[in-house]
């Protein structure tokens, strides 16, 4: 069974659990205070060109979301998504559960579109309606695609227009920042918003996100909403060493790069045998379109989520991870051409 | 410089990261639906001998307590816990950040006492004030004792009388269990409450504790409990891998009855050499009182917690880890007689 | 001036005060436990024929949605509403602010549609989503329309189906229940739903509306949270005397009924004077397009609120209240027939 | 039956209800921003002599608390109140339902001490724990008592030295001004805290208390948050009538006086006849203890409060109301002289 199903399926990259075993028999004080996060953070910091940045290691997506949200926004405000967002769909209300509306517009490509927030703005104009506080998107996007310098930009005008945050959810900054269509350095992208994080959890590590702030009043006091809201890893060392780890010898993009590329190569050869796909590839994240009577016989072969469904045809997604290897795709596309010819 | 910090100061136990590293190549399915997990589940079921528990591997100890008391309560139910209760005290106010209110009684010991308990309530009667829904403990406490047997039955009837949930927190459950004053055994402890915790992160685990439910209406759903509040892990298969291992060949009560002996050693040997000790040593944490001229020279060698301090005298905190050696006890010891001798 | 603004534009109801000054002199209990508010709960329970109904006198509709809203449901648990509700828009996130999602559906002339309910609930099928466990509706709608017998009866069932509690906000309930084209009773409607309040605020009261409550477990410790949500009313019996009245001598559908009355003659003849409407007429509100250039004649003479507008025309609100009289609509139709003629 | 339950327990004074019925045949605009509201905040601001000062009439204490507090601490952030403080024991959990922790020390009479305030303060010195924001008082306390000028300086310069806002509730704010102990205006009050609220519910209104904010940062959006947390009322100018009405004529304080005073006399007279006091009286609330033989016989002839209970003795609590008269308060003293002579 070849695993396409998404890219935390295994525990971590061979160079993540050498780094952790070398280690293992220090000792470190804890809540991420100790000098293995401390050096990660200076990389991050680097790496980013921004000294004043401070990072911050915590133990998962939805609840670096909860965290840096609830931190931005007074009890009334809001936070504007496309309707795609993963704040909107897939973390269980985890951001209505600290008191605050996610507000959304359409989504284009699964991204959120500067002018649709703008307009968003002004049909908020008094305090009968939430207060929009920051504005959070995914990069990649949960459909794989990613941002254009442009529209980055386009959105921290507005918010710097109308004094909000603007936040990047960086679950797959790394695929993001290595596909052939993005156009901008993490240096530049970090120098656009507030706060972003840099996903660990599905980019080879056990788990583990680094969150990085560069407003300095969103920063301060960043880590009591950390721990209220259930993100501080007592054992905060380990996240330390995992990510200094990954910021040695650009592991960090070197994982990312290579699921793109294998991502890429499906989504070439898969489109040759005459594939549709429901987004063009740009990422590690792949979304084929397969009459539904196919759908069986690619269950028995491999192992993907199923993204929609009508009467004729089934959307699948295919997602690539650092487990992932060339000979995996090969067999998936020799699969595919046999079960299309018969 | 020998760490007796804390009991979360090092990656993980050697067999814990051997497992790790064994099953490194696989892939497994995200959120805890992995066979790793459910293998793990079982193991713990067998041990409580309840095969209608349910067991959710969650990422921190705040993190669970969240999770089970938010999912308890009405907008309106409250939490009892005595006043030096983790979450009453050192968690940021997590639990008020769910909405609602740490109603508190003193400690005796670190422990809460079944009469404090029944009193509260009764002085709880209407809607003007908040309901009690849930009883909060720490097994082993926050000082390092351990309840009894009788106790814990005193405090389960309460709840029965007056239908509230009873929910220990067991960051520290391995040492309560190993205590040489412990009189019951896990299944006993588990039959008398609705739902515990088995604490990973401060027993030899990367991090994760065991959620274990055995009351079925509190059971209902909790997996959305889980991802709202932050405590979803997307690696749950890791936590699985490494409770497996942890309830394998009797590991998980190895680690803390080591520890346990560790700090029974240096209580009873401190004791000898004139050392007082707020609290009588019954796990892992010992808490000796020293005159204030002697801290500095400690801080030398060994790692520590100030607890308290007055004009004359400092308590200060020693905790044994799965990284605490018999010959580190052994410097320990001899360091302070020599400290104390001049 | 005249005031068609909207219906909370005056202090009261002349009978409502006058009922208000001469028990001005007695005492009374606090907290709705007052003989006044349970002679008014009773005749609330005649009137929908329900004795184990309860009634609870609370002091604004956004204080009663939430009070509602948050004790129906579990922490990851969400409301389903369409997307011009009244929680979801015009509440600056109370609902939100309790820690649930409003999970909404494009409206239909202002109605929530009982298949795009059963389409949203299947839609959220595990725990990575909120849980839907309630459904709000406005009866009358933020449009002015009334629900008919036929979707309630559709709403109610999918509710059943999916154990779901149905809610009705009755803001304007006496404008929907005396509407030309409802075709039930209060009675058949609070049969099907298992809560509504009756909007005392827009129906001639000072302040205050009056939550029925018909299920028994929704019911249970609801004081609880009606306190906990800033709804519980001290003076609880000035709700309790205001209501008794209303509910005397057929004054709360008397009220409702003028007003519908009067809106229903400034539709007919203004839509002889050609103006056009967002939506046809049912209750006390209506919403005349007219082109931008009248705006300010009208404003000179009438005070209304603008809904929406374009480039050229723009949508207003006028709505009847206990204080129109059919003199004041007189004029208004006059006034716009001067404006159109010239 | 005399009723000495509570302050609350009539409909209004009969000034109030004339200004209401004066002018309830005219129409104003909603949410407070009328010229009724608009007159009364100016005599407010005029009585504190603060132009800069923001005045908002919102609908109960409860309501009104949650609002600043929720207001003015970040997700993570706690009030500071004495143990007895009504937000603490009497609010159903209000302030935790919007995510924060209530702090406490032990009440000294009903007050909170400036130097437990700061010792609190210091005892929380790190991200582990809550962060102090606010320090909440009574003015007049739970117990009736009155904070002095002095004390009332050493909260104000504690909260100035840690940045802490502080915030005075007033439910019965009148009664503390106008005690014989009181040796400040509200002026001077008002220049020592960031925002407190005269209560117009427990003095004389059908409801209502008027929130001042005198603090810039504190005022920004809070409309926001008073819609948001429930306490925006739709009919607004019904208090800016009610209060526009207290604040002329010094009504607002002669009321208050005439119950302190006729509470002044039960307590000599009492006194006089050998009862003891929980409290000196100070405003309106008094606390006598009676043995527990003598309370059904009172309970005949007067309605009140059981306040608590021992084997003995059992203290009760007497308030006197703007309905309270000469004749009653002799009628009782009358009573209790019969009663403890058989």
């Amino acid at each position: 069974m070849i695993n396409l199903r998404n890219d935390y399926c295994g525990v971590c990259h061979p160079k993540i659990l050498e780094a952790l075993c070398s280690k293992s028999k220090n000792t470190y004080v804890g809540y991420g205070l100790d000098n293995e996060s401390i050096e990660a953070e200076n990389k991050i910091k680097m790496l980013i060109n921004n000294p004043n940045a401070s990072v911050y290691f915590t133990v998962g997506g939805t609840s670096t979301n909860k965290i840096v949200i609830a931190h931005a926004l007074k009890s009334y405000g809001a936070v504007i998504a496309c309707d795609s967002g993963h704040i909107n769909v897939h973390e269980t209300g985890a951001i209505e559960a600290t008191g605050h509306k996610v507000i959304t517009v359409p989504n284009v490509n699964g991204k959120l579109i500067a002018k649709d927030v703008e307009e968003l703005i002004k049909g908020h104009p008094d305090f009968h309606m939430v207060k929009p506080g920051i504005v959070y998107i995914s990069n990649a996007t949960e459909y794989g695609t990613v941002y254009t310098k442009s529209e980055l930009i386009s959105l921290s005008n507005v918010c710097k227009k109308y004094k909000l945050y603007f936040y990047i959810d960086g679950a797959r900054l790394g695929c993001a920042l290595t596909s052939k269509v993005c156009d901008y350095t993490i240096e530049e992208m970090a120098s656009l918003c507030d706060a972003f994080y840099i996903g660990g959890t599905k980019n080879g590590l056990i788990l583990g996100e680094a969150l990085v702030v560069t407003n300095e009043t969103l920063n301060e006091d960043i880590r009591y909403a950390i721990k209220c809201h259930g993100g501080m890893y007592a054992k905060g060392f380990v996240n330390g060493i995992m990510f200094n780890e990954l910021f040695s010898n650009n592991l960090f993009f070197e994982i990312a790069k290579n699921e793109n590329k294998l991502a890429e190569k499906l989504y070439n050869e898969l489109s040759k045998l005459g594939v549709k796909f429901l987004f063009k590839q740009e990422t590690n994240q792949i979304f084929p379109i397969f009459d539904n009577s196919l759908i069986s016989e690619l269950e028995k072969e491999i192992s993907f989520e199923v993204w929609s469904s009508n009467e004729d045809s089934t959307t699948i997604r295919f997602v690539t991870s650092f487990l992932t290897t060339d000979e995996d795709v090969n067999k998936v596309i020799h699969l595919i051409k046999n079960i299309k010819q018969n």
